[in-house]
């Protein structure tokens, strides 16, 4: 790292750290750069462990030393803590900021080569949502996480904080076909169970101890409103869910749902987790 | 109801509204006054069916019809747009606002009596977590819910609202004594549970299916960052885990294990949920 001091907010430098709360704004400059930012030490720290090359690093002049042994080629911006606050809208305090290259995302092949269990996310437009389910299917030993074409990136900052860095780790890619992405899977060889409250469905448990063991198996889950598209839980090979109380709860968060569903995809047939090494 | 027309956000009859967001300020105001608020169209609703009684109501003008049909007997205050935002402190758009009177907590024995589940919350302070187990928990069958002393409210807005009104149904009670609290469940016969992603412990579904069904299991769940105290680690009668994937996701935020854990409490023994009534 070569360490630059800059005092101006509007130093071009310093752009791809730009108001980072717009998220109108910030989709487009990520996309057209090419970019995610990183937030907290801890989360950059485990970017570049799972291999993403930062672009450059953002520091206010008191936590200089912060990153300072880390061992990247990129500059380290030093700023007063008021330019970082004009720059990217908030007080960063005792924060730190990376900007990352994104890499190309891997092929569906190569995302699904060896994995066990999956999960696909259909539209969840919900940036924590994206990743705390990100988070839990990590922790929870689940191989991979496949997006449709219009589900929020697990690469904007939001994703990327609540998921402590678990989208660094956990392979995923993103369907190009909406409407014939479950067929792809299906082909793939994968057992399609659709999360839904709907009345026609099977106890999630009683569905995954159905399946066979070395058949692998995608997991399926919707936005929370809506749940999955009629046209998803029309090509999934089965409908589960997850029994209610019926204390005027009609439904889990879909992230509690998620966590649970992806539990019991990884404790299946008694099954252990496995340890699993991703990166981009 | 009696329908009310104010225009000065100062007027006095509007006290229990003011600025919404400033938690210091609400926890001295609804503390004081014994008073929760709830918001939204759906949640206020849950809470009038759940027997709680209303001190008042808040719409604005455009959405006046909202709740026209609740039989409480309460004002309702319609407002401008603009007179509600000044008064609490942000756009209150499409909402609706209501005042509640808090009923007295029930007895711990109360709370106990039949139930063979329960979630047992130590210090969390964040109300977002809280009002998010409530809902998985009540979801999926808990029977009951224990505060430690220092537990964030369940009947903060925020907790209420992440809830989705799970707080009004789902029977809870606080431990007058945090170092003794544990010892007072037992002798209720409770066989307590911690969960804690320490080493010194036994995977959550093992250990689950080692208890008689018959005995009611108290689920211990600490804060997200520091977990269970060591005197609840020490008092519990074991120590679980959720197994993790190792891939460089150490732990679940805590409303993602408290959903799996509940889960495997009510779905012990092959059992499905019961389905139960809960009240003020």
């Amino acid at each position: 790292m070569h360490v630059i001091e800059i005092d101006d907010p509007a130093d071009p430098r310093l752009a791809d750290y730009t108001r980072l709360r717009d998220v109108n704004l910030r989709r487009h400059l990520e996309a057209e750069h090419g970019l995610f930012m990183a937030e907290g030490e801890k989360v950059i720290r485990r970017a570049v462990a799972a291999g993403y090359a930062p672009r450059s690093l953002l520091l206010t002049r008191r936590r200089a030393e912060a990153l300072a042994d880390l061992d990247v080629d990129a500059p380290l911006y030093l700023v007063e803590e008021e330019t970082a606050e004009r720059l990217v809208g908030f007080d960063l305090h005792r924060g730190a900021l990376a900007a990352f290259h994104r890499g190309p995302l891997p092929s569906l092949d190569e995302v699904l080569a060896g994995a066990r269990g999956i999960v696909v996310l259909e539209d969840l437009v919900d940036h924590t949502n994206v990743g705390a389910i990100f988070r839990s299917a990590a922790g929870l030993g689940v191989d991979a996480v496949v997006l449709a074409p219009r589900c929020a990136d697990p690469l904007y900052r939001r994703s990327v904080k609540v998921s402590m860095g678990a989208v660094f780790t956990l392979p995923y890619t993103r369907l190009d076909d909406w409407y014939g992405g479950l067929d792809e899977l299906r082909e793939a060889g994968f057992h399609l169970m659709a999360l839904t409250p709907g009345e026609d469905s099977r106890p999630l448990r009683e569905a995954m101890s159905a399946v066979d063991p070395d058949t692998g198996v995608g997991l399926l889950l919707g936005t929370e409103g809506d749940g999955l598209s009629a046209r998803w839980l029309e090509r999934a090979d089965a409908r589960v869910h997850i029994p209610m109380s019926g204390r005027d709860v009609d439904s889990l968060n879909v992230t509690a749902a998620a966590a649970i569903a992806c539990y019991e995809l990884t404790h299946r047939g008694g099954a252990g987790v496995r340890v699993h090494r991703g990166g981009p």
